[in-house]
């Protein structure tokens, strides 16, 4: 297709109302003089229900393409959590800059910009309904009529009283069964569950998961409604969520944008220093081996369990932090519930060392023909199981403590301890029952 | 407390309208003694509540408190989608000789169980509204207000023809706001977006997410409206499917229910397997390194780098399953897309090879004093990283291509072929220059 086909293939499309995040997909594919040509041909309220859809990186990308004046023109139409993400990830001088030329929206989009970006704050919209208490059922819905196409969400009607502070909720299904003359103080239901505009977007999604929330109200410290959090935006924060945690758990960066946009080069800069620290645990267990030279050079089939030891030690460490990083982000692992946690996933570990033990003991006896070789081999295996299920466990339990993510303790640094650890329990076990392996 | 006076606080807060999920946890701390004389108490709506909210594991336990015929009367109260999956945790037979108390709506409940529970007829609901095409939008809304209690999500109205085909969709808040005398097939959205009934629950949480939506039609091939997905279950379905993903990754089997009820021997018993699998492969290095014990004797400093070369070939294998593993999983990458990613992946692992083949180089040079060592374990290292790198994305794509989930390759599986090969180019590198060595 030519590029005059394709703007025109996308125009029609528009005119046709598809959805925004399916026009994301051909405008992806167009270089940066297309996309150029092509917002010059729709209305800001089409580019604003496009960008909005886009990933933050890419709207960046396209954003830079336009002058001023029109991006600030589409901004001001595009929702204002979108926009404020978006202002979020330009350069400050930038945002502040197109802020300038938007009039009316630039003081809430300051305020918004305000809240850490991972926060119920920096994720909230502030396009929302409250009512007053004492207004009637059929008021209420008049206004609702009135106020709808601005607002982002009317599932949920939010209720405060005289000094702005959230005192209930009414759902419209509620709103439209209730009689016409019934004041909203009257059916509004008072225990809402909000929250604080500090809270961290991830327990923001717990929350409005376990109460099968459509939409969360955010409240200041006097409890005055300053926004609301729908639930389309919480199905973002738990994926993006989830890659972080499978990410860092993996020890690898991510890259920003679309991993098919990006370089060899960016990829690669994202994950190599995971790398480095691989390098370094590696060479450290190397060092361990060095140690042993001696024991090494009398009993050098010792060489051949190295691998199976390490194996088995990252296998049982990556389980543990794996299993603990999660339940722990699910909530289903509370921090008052560590210790006991703990205590039981060392069990796990001693239980699963001496079964694993048992049947590498007996396999390197069979294999190698020296019984004694079994109880080394055996022995090392046990404690390196069992002690690799602690650390795997200990570890990610002290960054969580630090208030450090303890996702990223599960990569390599817990990788690094164990195998040393492994290593030196191994070869210790194996120079005490040297004389009897020689 | 007494067993009474927490019996009486559960009480209470059930009065006083505690949501059910804050109900579930004070239910969670009783013993099954004290759980069968609180639903004693209470009535078949406040059980099925409460029952609905909990996970499916302990869900099961508490049916099996209790007699058939009140547990028959509870599942009547349920939402009909919760019933089904309950149904569908027990064994056929309890779940036949439930159906058979309930009247009324076992033909539903039969209906429903017949689809896969991960497919989208599997979570579906029954309980939603239809309206036809000519009715009008006054009419519309006092049908609404009529049905309102029984339907699961009011916020979508959707418009079926004669045939009862999916032909349209109308906002809640659209329908508020159009003139009474309005057809609903004049206002109603066209392009309505549905899912099949057996489409992958993971494909529809991707559909939702997409395209915002609060809930999603579920059509039979006919287009028949059968069913509605909210959006909350599709929450508990994103971070299920990111739970199984992250697990499978990190080489573990997880446990029904929660964690912390877990034995440890239900713990270990999902670990062991992925372990044995560990184990064959850290043997089959093993036998690699038995192999070049010939090699080894003569220059047995080559030990030294076994760790890093192995921990430098994880951690590059374990960072380009993951990627690819996840980013399918969001969506990220597409079918069509693999190869060109592939063979991208493969540069990144070889410029990262480079990079740390060099620093690895100089290390070991420095370190022990030998340039030819350097060389031997740099030119190892490099191969080994670019080819975990090869390994670690085709493992996953093979079992992706035989509908295989690719996150179960990722974790032993990798790792062996990545431990087997990297010590094999290793060993082979060093025989190749071992003159130069000695």
């Amino acid at each position: 297709m030519s590029i005059q086909q394709t703007l025109e293939k996308i125009l029609r499309q528009i005119k046709d109302g598809m959805h925004p995040s399916d026009l994301v997909d051909l405008v992806d594919d167009l270089n940066d003089a297309q996309k150029k040509e092509l917002f010059s041909l729709i209305s800001n309220e089409e580019a604003a229900l496009i960008i909005q859809e886009m990933e933050e990186f890419d709207q960046v990308s396209l954003i830079r393409l336009l002058t001023k004046h029109r991006a600030s023109s589409i901004l001001k139409e595009m929702a204002i959590d979108d926009a404020t993400d978006l202002l979020g990830e330009l350069h400050p001088e930038e945002a502040k800059d197109l802020l300038a030329l938007i009039e009316e929206e630039a003081e809430e989009l300051r305020d918004l910009l305000r809240y850490p970006e991972d926060t119920a704050g920096g994720i909230m919209t502030t396009d929302f309904i409250a009512l007053p208490e004492d207004l009637v059922a059929e008021d209420a819905i008049t206004r609702l009529r009135e106020l709808a196409p601005e607002a982002e969400i009317i599932y949920y009607v939010y209720v405060v009283d005289a000094q702005t502070k959230l005192s209930g909720v009414i759902s419209l299904r509620d709103l439209i069964a209730a009689g016409d003359g019934t004041f909203l103080r009257e059916i509004m239901f008072r225990n809402v569950i909000s929250v604080p505009a500090h809270m961290d977007q991830e327990e923001v999604a717990r929350v409005v998961a376990r109460y099968d929330l459509l939409a969360v109200p955010v409240v200041d410290e006097e409890q005055r409604l300053l926004g609301i959090i729908t639930v389309d935006d919480i199905l973002d924060v738990i994926e993006e969520e989830a890659t972080e945690d499978i990410y860092r758990l993996a020890g690898t960066g991510e890259v920003r944008g679309n991993i098919l946009d990006a370089s060899v080069f960016g990829i690669a800069r994202k994950r190599v220093p995971w790398l480095l620290i691989s390098l370094v645990g590696g060479l450290l267990s190397g060092f361990v081996i060095g140690v042993f030279e001696e024991t090494l050079k009398s009993i050098l089939i010792l060489a051949i369990f190295i691998p199976v030891i390490m194996d088995m030690g990252g296998n049982v460490g990556t389980q543990s932090s794996t299993v603990f990083v999660r339940s722990l982000a699910t909530g289903e692992i509370e921090n008052d519930d560590v210790w006991r946690y703990f205590f039981r996933e060392v069990k796990v570990g001693i239980s699963m060392g001496v079964f694993n033990g048992i049947i590498i003991a007996l396999v390197a006896s069979l294999w190698q023909g020296i019984p004694m070789l079994g109880v080394v081999v055996g022995l090392a295996m046990f404690i390196t199981i069992s002690f690799a299920a602690l650390i795997g466990t200990l570890v990610p339990m002290i960054f969580n403590h630090y208030g450090i993510d303890p996702a990223i303790s599960a990569g390599p640094f817990v990788t690094t301890i164990k195998d040393v650890t492994g290593l030196l329990i191994y070869f210790y076990t194996a120079s005490i029952f040297m004389k009897y392996l020689i």
